[in-house]
């Protein structure tokens, strides 16, 4: 793979937008205005129809005091992926990524991953304890826990098996099931820091183990120097109480780490001197190598993209000419700094353009602008996050890690392009 | 009122977490576990009823592919006021900012103002014409604006009558109402600039007029200046689409400037060399003032803040001890540099913590963490923005603008926090 950075073949970013509109099914219009304040012209067929809709008053505002989006997105939902689970309860479903744009995703399509199905708390009956190697033991309600200051924090949080079918090869056609185990919000909650000073960590104590109130009581270890960092007990999320399939009443959020770690409906918190081996960090969340041997604790979620749009359920409809290159990029180990995109399957590259607040640990919204020869592409693209590490190939993974493992799989990934604007999940070699 | 800038009384902050939770209900726990993961203790009645919801599976992930909030949450909700407007279609309703946290507005919450009701429009025959003073007369479908460069911005939209009610005095009790029309998300669109430079603007002009599809046909002038400056045509919020009461399928944003001129459901952008004096900005959205003439063109919406916990709707449930004293401000000259809070009517100001991000005319959320002793609080908020531009007494706005106005209304809320932690909308002169 080479390393030129030079703009790959057909993306001439010079007058596009005056060559393309022609192509684009922009009509240029000749004259006749719409029938509107600001004057009546020719009638035309077309603006008579578009027109329609200003006739009707249309809904008043006590329609929906908790609004829905319109009929005409419906289409954009969470979905699941039936032979991938056995039951509900203990299943899984997947952000709507090629839909959507920006860093911020809805609550109401931040994906689901539950083990024991939703808890349904009622916040006035819960309780946070902190208990085990510290000063003095505590529980707090949801009030008490309003009491401390607060901080606010866009995070991006990763299933560690987001991607994980794609390990032994294209699998699944689009990137809402290939890697929709993703979502970034706006969180409100208290620095887990500032509960354990309040309870006094004993000098023994090194690792906070996070338990939640759900059926499968989910817990998982956390080393200290990680709790003291950046954690934060979360209890809103883009403004509102969290959702019921995101912890409501109160999540932990352990920034940059995979997403089984950010235990939903949490309930106790315990300082201990060293991990508790749950279930969560020994038989599953470790990623088996080739030879036998398992990796453990593998918590940072490494630098990652995925090209969004045009993708397998975003096909190309309009033809050559401008084409918007939209998708996403995020690394565990703090901000993205560069986005390589590439459509000959990683033999070029050309940096995107990164828009959007760029927040440490968020996901970042890359676009690459380009014109479209109406020819096939293999669109890539490769994240290089501040601390300089890269995305690998999907080979390169392999080669350092064989194919035993569902987890952790920040690989590129390949869109095939085809000339009709239809779009494959494949494999380069 | 001096500006002294030094902690109030009661506001000591050392220590105030330890003395403060022995006051807030947080019990000291002695010793006794969860019978959980970590090994079984003492039993306790408390504890034993918290624990009662992980003994059932919760529900499953595809309940909701578009999830929704809480059932606890139902609260949570927009609202309007019964006697404000004749019909739901010409009507509002408000943001429960008192609920609310951090500075993004779920879509679900955003306010709504509509003057001929929600236009329902189909995507694919909706249409953006661009005529008037260009060298070429265009009109773009969806799919012709979705293959422009694009970008993110997270911006406030607050209505010109915002607090409107309040200008003779305290009226609404909460801030959803006195302050509720206001709402900050990421947007998604196309700089107005590019499509303008797309259909050329001829050397006379001058101005933009902005024109929806929906029954009231809402329709602003908007001098070219500010249209080739900040202004997006966004077909996204928070990610996905716009909601319909937000201008499905496509919305103008006039960053900073009165929500009326964020013409939702836009389908027309004229080029004119002048104004077109339109109902919306002659005989609506202009200010009378005392001397019987009326500010016109009055675009800006000045610097503001509200402290919306504790607030009417918010009181204090927990007793003496530490408060989060929470709120927001904003400014459409750009970032906020201070928030001052004042808990004796504005005779002490204490410099508050600005948390989260710093987007410029973007909402800001503010913190002042202090120790309640018990007592009468006159709470106000005072922001300050980056070009030095002070948020007003209402006593001052009045002595310039006088009593008749609606709109504009920009001045410092007081709210009265009594003993008992009831807290009402109160005028200090």
């Amino acid at each position: 793979m080479t390393e030129t950075n030079k703009p790959a073949p057909g993306m001439n970013r010079r007058g596009f937008l005056k060559a393309g509109l022609a192509a684009g099914g922009a009509a240029a219009f000749g004259g006749a205005a719409f029938s509107g304040a600001a004057g009546a012209g020719e009638s035309d067929p077309l603006i008579t129809e578009v027109q329609d809709w200003n006739r009707y008053l249309g809904a008043g505002v006590q329609a929906a005091p908790y609004g829905v989006p319109s009929a005409h997105e419906a289409h954009v939902v969470r979905r699941d992926v039936e032979w991938l689970t056995a039951s509900t309860e203990s299943s899984v479903n997947f952000t709507p990524l090629h839909a959507l744009d920006g860093i911020i995703t809805p609550n109401g399509l931040c994906f689901e991953r539950h083990h024991g199905g939703v808890a349904d708390i009622a916040p006035a009956d819960h309780r946070l304890m902190i208990n085990g190697l510290v000063d003095k033991p505590l529980v707090f309600t949801m009030a008490d826990l309003m009491r401390f200051p607060r901080e606010n924090r866009v995070y991006f949080l990763e299933c560690a098996a987001n991607s994980g079918m794609e390990w032994r090869g294209a699998q699944l056609n689009g990137c809402q099931y290939t890697h929709g185990m993703v979502h970034c919000v706006m969180y409100t909650g208290v620095p887990l820091k500032t509960l354990l000073d309040e309870a006094g960590i004993k000098t023994n104590g090194k690792w906070v183990l996070a338990e939640g109130a759900d059926a499968a009581g989910m817990t998982r270890s956390i080393p200290m120097e990680k709790a003291l960092d950046d954690c934060l007990v979360a209890f809103k999320m883009n403004g509102e109480a969290l959702r019921p399939e995101q912890g409501y009443p109160l999540r932990l959020c352990v920034p940059g780490w995979e997403g089984n770690m950010w235990v939903k409906w949490l309930r106790r918190l315990e300082v201990g001197d060293e991990p508790w081996q749950q279930r969560e960090e020994t038989s599953k969340y470790t990623d088996l190598l080739a030879n036998g041997k398992a990796r453990r604790f593998t918590w940072v979620m490494d630098p990652k993209s995925v090209i969004t749009s045009p993708s397998p359920q975003m096909p190309i409809a309009h033809g050559k000419g401008p084409l918007v290159v939209s998708g996403l990029a995020w690394s565990g180990n703090g901000r993205i700094k560069r986005v390589d995109v590439s459509i000959d399957g990683g033999r070029n590259w050309t940096t995107a353009r990164i828009d959007g607040p760029s927040f440490s640990k968020a996901l970042h919204r890359f676009y690459l602008d380009i014109d479209w020869d109406g020819s096939d592409l293999l669109l890539q693209s490769r994240a290089l996050d501040e601390h300089g590490f890269y995305q690998p190939t999907k080979n390169a993974l392999r080669a350092e890690r064989g194919e035993n493992s569902i987890y952790h799989n920040n690989s590129i990934q390949t869109w095939h392009v085809k000339e009709d604007g239809t779009v494959e999940n494949v494999e380069v070699s």
